[in-house]
């Protein structure tokens, strides 16, 4: 796939149709075209990066506000109180398409999405090495 | 709940102890006491709005630089390539702790934790019209 234009990319590009919600230089956001519930939207960097550890600064911190500001309108559209924010990144971790998206899905009273897991045990001494491996790291 | 500190609020503030992996002046990130996998990171803002489209824009780019240098550091460590980012925002939608927090959460061959939903249909007619109201209500 490398060199190739990401499906994202063709949407941004406009070679793709999309229910385009917003844009500005780094961000393009569009309705998700299979819905876990009305008002489900994709925000998408311009930025063709697969993975969310891939993108620039800018890229990242443009999404963050776009995040903010179209859930908030999100929210007024639909009703809703509530809302999920998924990411997933490597296709083992649920990715189909390999550009970065940022799923917003409001929850309404009968939405069938489910977000569980079963957590681990963390060990303190463990943890605290983990947390200063992971601290080092960050650049 | 009005006026008290939140959970998070009292351990970006050292009240209760956390393994902490980052902090700037926006941003306080730490391990999950409960997590999903080993290396499962909570980044969350210091403002302490309860869910995402209350927050600053500066509280929000800095979450989203965050959220990509922190998940580069998590891969780096634990040696995964995939992985979830999750924001869930109101009790509906799995909110336990009211004050902005996203998961970071390392996909291992074993782990447990799924993101599921059965798609609705999204008309192309209905699907126009509600792009066209959240685009407006962007401000």
């Amino acid at each position: 796939m490398k060199g190739e234009k990401s499906l994202f990319t063709r949407i941004i590009e406009g070679e793709i149709p999309s229910f385009k919600i917003y844009e500005n230089e780094y961000v393009y956001s569009f309705l998700d075209i299979n819905p876990a519930s009305y008002g489900h939207t994709l925000v998408v960097p311009k930025e063709p990066a697969s993975s969310l550890h891939e993108l620039s600064p800018e890229s990242a911190s443009e999404l963050g506000i776009a995040l903010a500001k179209i859930s908030k309108s999100i929210l007024e559209v639909t009703g809703v109180n509530s809302y999920n924010v998924i990411q997933n990144n490597g296709s083992e971790a649920g990715q189909t398409v390999f550009h970065v998206h940022f799923h917003i899905i409001p929850k309404y009273p009968h939405s069938t999405h489910q977000l569980t897991w079963d957590s681990v045990k963390l060990g303190s001494e463990d943890a605290s090495e983990l947390a200063r491996k992971i601290s080092m790291g960050i650049v």
